[in-house]
């Protein structure tokens, strides 16, 4: 049986810690997917990203396009169009997103049964979610 | 300029779809980030694990460990002994889940910057954040 000490000397994250952005910035559920959608078709207008994902609102989607816009990963482009049209495309940050998001994916596919499996029997055990 | 069709016939995503799992069991904030700590100091009692997270509340902590047994990436580790006492470990599928998250941390090392100054245009534009 391993002991810890109680007090570490190191702290190892500080509230403006970096590494957290990467996390922060796909908070939202919606976000990575939107984001891979993208990465897979390339620039698209808001209707074909709701034809394209499943289950997403119009409501859901201007809202995830709105954070990934502010966050610097997705670019929102207007055309001087009659009627006006508009499109979103990855920036630098955003592509470069999508291979971490890849690995991510990748744990998924061999992961989810434990994780919804670990959910089955916290929920049997608490009564509950968290 | 690119054109995009309005209507594509593949639905790339729905409500089931297994890849979403991975970025669900981490999308609170503070989830990857005690995830992260347990990965390198191996379990931990919860006072140790304040210590270590600069800012991290015990409340926050506790919702925090409670979240990531739910989802099958921490173990609670009970033993039998005066006063009693508890620790965290990292489940098989916490562990897998580090590499995936160090990748995030090297695209966060990278572009940061990036999102920063995105979010400070974003806010000057509009006003706000989303």
């Amino acid at each position: 049986m391993e002991k810890q000490p109680l007090d570490l000397p190191e702290v190892a994250y500080t509230s403006d810690c970096r590494a957290r952005v990467a996390f922060e910035v796909l908070a939202n559920r919606w976000d990575p997917v939107v984001l891979f959608t993208l990465g897979e078709t390339g620039p698209m207008r808001p209707r074909a990203l709701i034809t394209r994902i499943g289950g997403i609102s119009p409501k859901v989607l201007n809202d995830a396009l709105r954070r990934l816009e502010y966050n610097g990963l997705v670019e929102r482009r207007p055309y001087a169009e009659a009627p006006p049209r508009v499109d979103y495309a990855l920036t630098d940050a955003g592509q470069a997103l999508l291979g971490p998001m890849g690995a991510m994916g990748a744990w998924a596919a061999r992961y989810t049964d434990d994780v919804l499996a670990a959910q089955d029997r916290f929920e049997t055990r608490t009564g509950s979610a968290p």
